[in-house]
């Protein structure tokens, strides 16, 4: 049995191996290959705490993963992180416990950011450089960093812009010293205008800009909203969007960022991810599109990153 | 963080402990005090498997609890055993992993014999002393240990019947290895008539005796339904009883022993082994009453049994 801490975690850890992973993991959810239990939710009102459990198996895949994720929100003031987690893959043939993932959280912060820049490449115009990251947290700088390495080949230019003007300054630093093209911003509206591709990273309950200020062409990717209330695109942006693309639509619709939209329009279109990634679907149809992709975070992805972590594992091994 | 393997776990049992917090679970899961969240079910029909996930946390207690169960039914022609498990631990004030009891499904057995020892204890007669055990795997020998070591002050004799002979006089064998007073027997109807208490551990779909033969005053725990389609008693004893108790009603009447009768009668009365624990239910009323106690298996014993064995690794460690 495999027993990692974070520090083996990102020593073994292989970008491309784990977006392989990912996307196949997108198209085997989006084809109804993805067994994919409830959500678990515990809450402790009392420590300002809660705990989900997702869980779930890859069928014809080796293991079945039960990823277990905490927030404790008043952990800071005692110098703890406020998020939590262990991955634990089983085999599926005889149940056996395969690997314990202590990752404390960075295995699901990863796969949120792969799975965004998947759904940004894949949306997005073939000539989009112009990068706009509404956000300064961890998934801020991992979406700038994922897209920057998913497109090696475009001379990206990356905005930061978040409500707190030194968090943005800190977050383009950081991402700079990673040898992104970046700079921080101060106001929102003009980058909103001039963007090629916008990704949200907020945990907003309401539009974050004004309706009418995405250009034609550009593409959003809306990654904060993951439970109801939770808002960051203006609802007009959802409803008149070219394309809506969304990861799961069941959780998407329901607490995801087009709750908001398809409670005023109950028959709104939306389409998976996995089937934009496999071409069943042709995605962007024109240059003039407007696409908005929502991604509320799937059990298949956490299979497929601790199936990266453990094949690398395995591969070290035998080496 | 703990991390602990069977026989680890096993040096550090402390039956009475153990018992002393199962009892208290039971009392506070029917007072309200216990968070659990639904079971989740994950199913490997090619591989004829299947996982279960419980987890929850009792109000004002240091850790919240989940549970992952497995049973791969084709392990035993690979020389494995059918049964999987582990028992993982969280701080309920920061979510930090506090334990991974790596119990191989041994603590969920031991929780299960101690919840129904205790249900026994609890409804039988004062003077009960002939114990019937129908059926002769684990549940069935650790029911009788369990309940021997309960009730040290009397003198207690055991029958065991099961449908495979052989079977029936290995678990009499072993038992009596254990120093109980002991006998395997091949018919079940007398042996139905005279015990005073009849414990039924079997994974049984129809009744395993005929209706009538229980006499007055007889107590009976019904251990082996936990799913739809099971049963092992018959329905008339159900609901002819003077009392009828489970550990949660919802469970009971829905996948549980009294899922059968409460077809017939949807308004069938139970009573929650907690309230008989803590005294808010008086229990038995009489002698010739005859009472049967339906246990499915609650989240809040595993909690219990999880902090038992956390509790005597702390201290060990503090010594």
């Amino acid at each position: 049995m495999l027993d990692l801490n974070k520090t083996q975690i990102l020593k073994l850890f292989n970008f491309r191996e784990a977006v392989t992973l990912i996307q196949n993991a997108y198209v085997a959810n989006a084809e109804g290959d993805v067994q994919t239990a409830d959500v678990v939710h515990l809450g402790f009102p009392k420590t300002n705490g809660d705990c989900h459990i997702k869980s779930g198996h890859i069928e014809g895949t080796a293991n079945y993963v039960i990823k277990i994720a905490s927030g404790f929100y008043d952990n800071p003031s005692k110098g703890l992180a406020s998020s939590n987690g262990i991955m634990l893959a089983f085999s599926a043939t005889t149940g056996e416990t395969v690997a314990i993932l202590r990752d404390e959280g960075w295995l699901t912060d990863m796969r949120t950011a792969i799975g965004g820049a998947l759904a940004s490449r894949a949306l997005a115009r073939s000539n989009a450089t112009a990068i706009l990251i509404i956000g300064t947290g961890i998934q801020a700088k991992l979406q700038a960093q994922c897209l920057a390495k998913l497109m090696p080949e475009r001379d990206l230019s990356f905005r930061v812009w978040g409500r707190t003007w030194l968090n943005a300054e800190n977050a383009a630093s950081e991402l700079s010293k990673h040898g992104l093209n970046v700079l921080a911003v101060p106001v929102l509206d003009n980058e909103i205008r001039s963007a090629d591709i916008i990704i949200t990273t907020t945990p907003a309950t309401a539009a974050l800009f004004a309706e009418g200020l995405v250009s034609s062409g550009t593409h959003v990717t809306a990654i904060g909203a993951d439970s109801p209330g939770k808002q960051e695109l203006p609802v007009g942006l959802v409803t008149s969007a070219s394309l809506r693309v969304c990861d799961i639509a069941r959780q998407s619709l329901e607490h995801g960022e087009f709750q908001t939209a398809s409670k005023s329009d109950a028959s709104l279109a939306v389409t998976e991810l996995g089937h934009v990634l496999s071409g069943t679907h042709g995605g962007r149809q024109s240059d003039d599109d407007i696409s908005v992709v929502d991604l509320t975070g799937i059990a298949a992805q956490d299979i497929a990153i601790t199936q990266a972590i453990i094949d690398a594992a395995t591969s070290t091994d035998k080496n």
